[in-house]
């Protein structure tokens, strides 16, 4: 009898769905609205009810359902607990694993969204074959998620792998979102490329094509790639910040892998010849030995890893 | 039926012995000789005699005895493995955990001392209650040890919890033991403290207890607790640096509580009084939450967090 699980990665607009067999072939994939109206009261029913029509559609039976993944935009503990709730969904703190599993009389596990993708990577994508890694999602800000011996690391208050906030520049006039000054998303997320852009241009002592039209970490990385001698100090610099933080998290829980993921990523391998170099310069000798890779689930990694931590605690207990 | 379990903490000099109920009773403590000789192969038969000898002398049979708990100065992986080796005793690569076992016949768990003195802490000592912990031990280097959810966080090589060699200050012209420049180890460990003091002491513009005789991390912290000015700048430099490099380690592993060991300890709560604020500064809102206590095993956590492993991972199983 096939079995099947479903993965739901809830975000501010819409939920991702997936349809997933255990070996962790994608069946199927589909989206619905999201919307804080009377404090999102209606999203988990309207998941409930989307995941029970597909099931009819096609055919599975409630037997053949292992269970169902949810990554949620908060911290959640182990228990399924959003611990601070979710301000994007107008979600306060309560159970979601609980809640959703009530709905559908089915299994359920939540985790925090950044964590699922990174479980994603590691059962499907840039980490599949391995078990400790640190998947780090470069786009607006700088997100970590980590998993160490196949087991997500949330934290004891949902924290875990918030890695955009070492702080790692003491000198810096800015605030980072968070309030704090030097935080390593001020320099390594796509904001923070085109900041670092915005202050060496500012230095008018060489031609470059980033002087001309809108600057983005998109074209900083083409610019690279023509070989522009501006850009390639910009992305230098990128690489000196990121390989710093990522030594320091190296240093703490020494992974095998990190998987380069997020907007900033589909720069591609050039990438990670600016984070590595300096990534080995700062890193603890016993560290040294960690790969890089590219993510390459883009935004399935949410839905895949939740389905995968559905069916890998399945196989295990 | 008593149950029993023996901690060993091996060290370049002697290796520590303990007997301990399953309670966490610590009914017997004593020390052997360690020895490089011969790439220090008398070592592991010395320690298995020693064991045999005392269940003779307490009346304790083979089958009232849970394990051996050993902590070993290098990295160890998950199976057993001194992935490294351990320079300090001879040792080359094997699996110590099966050739104690082997000469034993009992079970056997090895891991890094660092990351076993930690789960004593955690069982035992000031971090009892808890079961996602950092200790920190400041002594002559800065060594951490990790507790997630119960388990040691070992790392894919041995390398977890290397948190004396996070890069802490751009600024640095002296190398760390590790080659590199700028490590949290320079600034927070013993000798990182008389390095701070000796600086600022070569500004010769205030007076201060510290000018006459000896520095060291205790003349330095009983100066502040005369209210020397010279020394409590010191301190606050001592804690600017430490509470940066723990707010990073709590971004990635946000546990519930770091406990501080090592000799610098010794200093009392007063210590702590430096750390975090500065803790508190630059970590991320979501990880705010972690609480900082002393250690209380000084230097049985070894043998006991040793024993509490065989223990634990017998009551689980």
């Amino acid at each position: 009898m096939a079995r099947y699980a479903f993965g739901v990665d809830i975000g501010g607009t819409t939920a991702k769905l997936g349809l997933f067999e255990d070996n962790g072939s994608l069946l199927d994939k589909w989206e619905i609205p999201t919307g804080r109206e009377n404090n999102g009261a209606a999203i988990l029913p309207d998941i409930a009810y989307s995941i029970r029509n597909k099931m009819q559609e096609k055919e599975i039976s409630h037997e053949q359902v292992v269970g169902v993944g949810v990554g949620a935009p908060g911290a959640v503990d182990d228990a399924g607990v959003l611990v601070n709730g979710a301000v994007n969904l107008g979600w306060g703190v309560f159970n979601l694993s609980e809640e959703l599993g009530k709905l559908l009389d089915l299994k359920v596990i939540a985790a925090n969204d950044a964590n699922v993708a990174a479980y994603g990577e590691m059962w499907q994508g840039g980490g599949k074959g391995y078990d400790s890694l640190v998947a780090v999602t470069l786009g607006t800000g700088v997100g970590g998620g980590i998993i160490i011996n196949g087991r997500m690391l949330n934290g004891a208050t949902g924290g875990g792998g918030e890695i955009g906030h070492i702080h790692i520049e003491d000198n810096e006039s800015e605030a980072c979102g968070c309030k704090n000054k030097g935080c390593l998303e001020q320099y390594a997320s796509a904001t923070g490329i085109v900041r670092l852009a915005k202050r060496r241009l500012a230095m008018d002592d060489k031609a470059s094509s980033l002087r001309d039209g809108e600057i983005s970490a998109k074209t900083v990385f083409d610019a690279v790639k023509a070989g522009d001698e501006v850009a390639l100090e910009i992305a230098a610099q990128f690489g000196e910040y990121l390989g710093k933080g990522l030594a320091a998290v190296a240093n703490v829980v020494n992974p095998q892998v990190f998987v380069i993921g997020g907007g900033v990523s589909k720069a591609g391998e050039i990438l990670l010849s600016f984070i590595e170099p300096a990534f080995q310069k700062y890193v603890f000798g016993a560290c040294k030995g960690a790969k890089f890779a590219l993510a390459t689930l883009g935004n399935d990694a949410g839905i895949c890893g939740a389905a995968g931590l559905v069916l890998m605690s399945g196989s295990t207990e």
